[in-house]
C-alpha cells in the first residue's frame, strides 16, 4: 500500500516537477496537464494542491527562495568566510543553475498581479536581510572594509550576486565556477574592500541583525 | 484601402503586442491567439509570419535588444558621459520598465533551445562590446581610472547594469530613477575609479573597439 504524502509534501513534489519542465521547455510552455502527467497524477489533483498555474508558479519559487535563504543562514550562523557564503548562492553547479532559471523566469511573470509582486518583495528583503547580517559578520572578523555599512550597502550584494548570475545563466560555457568566484572576490574588492584570507581566526563574533523567517 | 503593411512591419508591430501582454499576463499566460485578437488580425496571419510562440519571443527580445544598443551606440558617438549613456539602459521610465521586464521574462526561457541560446548570447555579447567602447571612451576622457581595462572590465559594468535593473524590476516603488541613478554612480565609482563631472570638456576622443553589427 502506497503511504500516505501529506498535504504540503505533495506541494513540495508538484514544485520539483514545475522547476524541472520550466527549465526544459521554458515557462512559455508551462502547463498543467504536463505537470499532472510528470508529477504521476491526474490534473485534478493537481488542482486540488494548486489554485492555478501561476499559484503554482508562486509556490516553486518561493520554495527554491526559502532553500536558498536556508542554507545561507546556516553558513553565516557557522561562521563561514564571506566567498563560502555567497559562492552558495552563485550558479556554480547543475542545481544553482537551475534555481537561477526559475528566478528568472519568475521575475518575468505580471508585475500587475499581487501575489507575484508580494513574492518579488519577500524575496528582495529576505536576501538584503541576510546579506546585511553576512556583511556585519564579515566586518567584524575584518574580511571586509570597516567603512562598510552592512544595511546600506547590502544592496550592493545583490547587484552582484544577481548580475553575475545573469552572465552566467545567458553564456554558461564561458563562465565556469573559478570564473564567477574570480569576477565575485574582485567586486567585492572593490565595493567592500575584501581583501582574501584577512578573517581573524577563532571562533566568529556574534552575528548582527535579526533572523529572516 | 488600407495601405499595404511589409513583411519586417508586421514582425514589428506583432512584437510590440508580444511585449504588452508579457507585462500585462505574464510569458506563461502568452498564447498566438491573444496576440492575434490584440494585433486585431487572425491567428494564421500571425502564424505566417511567425513559425512559433517561440520564434515570437525569440524576435521579441532581438528588437528589443538591438534597440536598446542602437541608442546607447548613438550617444557614445554623440559624446555623452557615462551615466548619460547608462541611465538610457536602467528602467528609469515605463518603456524601460517593460524592456527589463521582457528580458527577464526571455532569460527564463528553455536553455537547451539554440535559437534561445543564440539570442541570449548576441545578447550578453552585444552589451559587453559596447560597454568596452563605452569604458575606453570614459577612461580617455578622464571620467574613469587610467588603469581599466575596457574589455576586460566590461563584465563588471553588465554586473552592475543587469543587478540593479533586477532590484527595480521586483520593487519598483523603493527605486524611483534618483536612486538608481545614485546607486549606479556609487557603484561606477567602486569599480572604474568614477569621478563625477571630470570628464575633460572640448570634442571626445576617437572612439574604441569595432562597432556592434
Amino acid at each position: 500500500m502506497p503511504r500516505i504524502i501529506d498535504h504540503d509534501e505533495r506541494r513540495l513534489q508538484v514544485a520539483k516537477v514545475v522547476e524541472d519542465l520550466v527549465y526544459e521547455q521554458g515557462v512559455a510552455a508551462l502547463t498543467i496537464r504536463d505537470v499532472a502527467r510528470r508529477a504521476g497524477c491526474s490534473t485534478s489533483i493537481v488542482s486540488h494542491y494548486f489554485a492555478s498555474k501561476l499559484d503554482m508558479l508562486v509556490f516553486t519559487h518561493g520554495t527554491i527562495r526559502r532553500r536558498a535563504e536556508a542554507r545561507l543562514l546556516a553558513q553565516i550562523e557557522n561562521g563561514c568566510d564571506l566567498v563560502t557564503c555567497l559562492r552558495t548562492l552563485l550558479p556554480s553547479d547543475a542545481e544553482g543553475k537551475r534555481d537561477w532559471h526559475t528566478f528568472f523566469a519568475f521575475w518575468g511573470m505580471a508585475p500587475s498581479d499581487p501575489e507575484i509582486s508580494r513574492e518579488w518583495l519577500a524575496g528582495t528583503s529576505g536576501a538584503q536581510d541576510l546579506f546585511a547580517m553576512l556583511l556585519g559578520h564579515a566586518r567584524d572578523t575584518g574580511e571586509i572594509s570597516r567603512s562598510v555599512d552592512p544595511t546600506q550597502d547590502a544592496c550592493k550584494m545583490l547587484v552582484i550576486v544577481n548580475g553575475i548570475s545573469s552572465l552566467v545563466q545567458q553564456d554558461e560555457a564561458s563562465w565556469p565556477e573559478e570564473r564567477q568566484l574570480a569576477l565575485l572576490k574582485d567586486m567585492l574588492a572593490n565595493n567592500f574592500g575584501y581583501r582574501e584570507g584577512h578573517a581573524t581566526a577563532g571562533a566568529p563574533t556574534p552575528l548582527h541583525g535579526a533572523k529572516t523567517a
